[in-house]
C-alpha cells in the first residue's frame, strides 16, 4: 500500500510518499512545489496540478491523503487555499486515484497519539517513525504526516472493521514504530 | 476571438462561450455542470475539471474568463468555492488557455454599464446583447456575462491601449448591441 500525502498551499505545496510493507512504514520520497515564482495565480494552480500529476505518474500511489484544513482567520485566505487544494485534488482524481481527507486532529492523533499535539511534535515524530534524519521542508513533513495517518486508518479499517477504528486509532499507532 | 466564461461553484458550474465577429457578439453555447449527484467532494471537483476540459476541447476558446468572487459570509463556504474555482481554472491552464479574472462590478459595468446593477438586470442584458430568447440556467447566464466582459475589455485594450480602458469601458459598451 503506497500513499501520497499532500499539504496544499497557494505558495508551497508539500508532498510525501509513504509505503506500508507488512507492519513497517517505508519513506519513499518527499518534496515541495514552490509556486511563488509564478507570474499569476492561475499559473500557480497549473504548477500545483502538473507538479503533482508528475509525482503521481512517477510513484503510482494507490491513495491520496489530504488534510482537511480549517482556516479560521480570513475569507480571502480560504478562497486562495481552496483553489490550491482544488488543483491538488483534481490532479489525483483525474489520475483515478481515490482521495481521503483527514482533519488536523486526526493527523496529530495518528502520528503523535494526541489530537492536540504541536506542529514540532508532529515533525519530530514523523522523522522518528520513518527513521529519517531530516525532512528539509515543513510542508513536505506535514504531507508525510497525513500519508502516515491514512496508512494507519486504512490498516485499522481492514483489521478491525469500521466500528472499532475510532477507539483503537491512538493506541495502536505505536505498532508502527520502526 | 472566442471566449469561455466560467461561473464556478461546488454544486453548479456554469459556462458560456461567446465569440466576437467584427463588432458583433455571437453566442456559441452555454450550459452548466451539476455536481450534486457526486458521491464526495473530490468527485465533484473531478466532474468540474473533466466537464470543462471537454468544453475546451470541443470549442477551443482563446481565453477563459472567470469572475473573481468575494464571499463575505463564511470561511467554510469560501474554502469550498475556492476548490471548485481551482478545479475550473486548472482545466483552462492545463489546456494552455490563458485565464483572466474580473470582479463582479467589472462584469456588471461591462454588461449593464453600471457596476452596481442587480443580478436580474445583468441576465436581461446578456439575453438582449446576444439576441437570445432565454438562458435556462442562472449560473450559465453569469458565465456568459463574464465572457462578454472579457471580450469588451480585450477589444478596448487593443483599440485604446491600457491607459484609456478604464474610462471608456462603460460607455463604449453600447457599440456591441446587436
Amino acid at each position: 500500500m503506497r500513499v501520497l500525502g499532500i499539504d496544499p498551499g497557494s505558495r508551497i505545496t508539500g508532498y510525501g510518499i509513504v509505503e506500508q510493507q507488512g507492519s513497517r512504514l517505508l519513506h519513499v520520497d518527499n518534496g515541495a512545489i514552490f509556486t511563488d515564482r509564478a507570474s499569476d495565480f492561475p499559473e500557480r494552480l497549473r504548477l500545483i496540478f502538473e507538479g503533482l500529476s508528475r509525482v503521481i505518474v512517477e510513484y503510482r500511489p494507490e491513495a491520496v491523503a489530504v488534510e482537511d484544513v480549517y482556516v479560521s482567520d480570513n475569507v480571502r485566505t480560504a478562497l486562495k487555499l481552496g483553489q490550491a487544494r482544488g488543483a491538488a485534488i483534481v490532479a489525483a482524481v483525474h489520475a483515478a486515484v481515490p482521495v481521503f481527507e483527514y482533519t488536523a486532529s486526526q493527523v496529530k492523533q495518528a502520528v503523535v497519539g494526541q489530537g492536540r499535539a504541536g506542529k514540532e511534535q508532529v515533525q519530530k515524530m514523523v522523522k522518528a517513525l520513518l527513521g529519517l534524519p531530516e525532512i528539509a521542508q515543513a510542508d513536505a513533513s506535514d504531507a508525510v504526516a497525513v500519508a502516515i495517518c491514512h496508512l494507519n486508518s486504512y490498516r485499522l479499517r481492514r483489521q478491525a472493521g469500521p466500528a472499532v477504528v475510532a477507539s483503537r486509532r491512538a493506541s495502536s499507532w505505536r505498532n508502527y514504530t520502526p
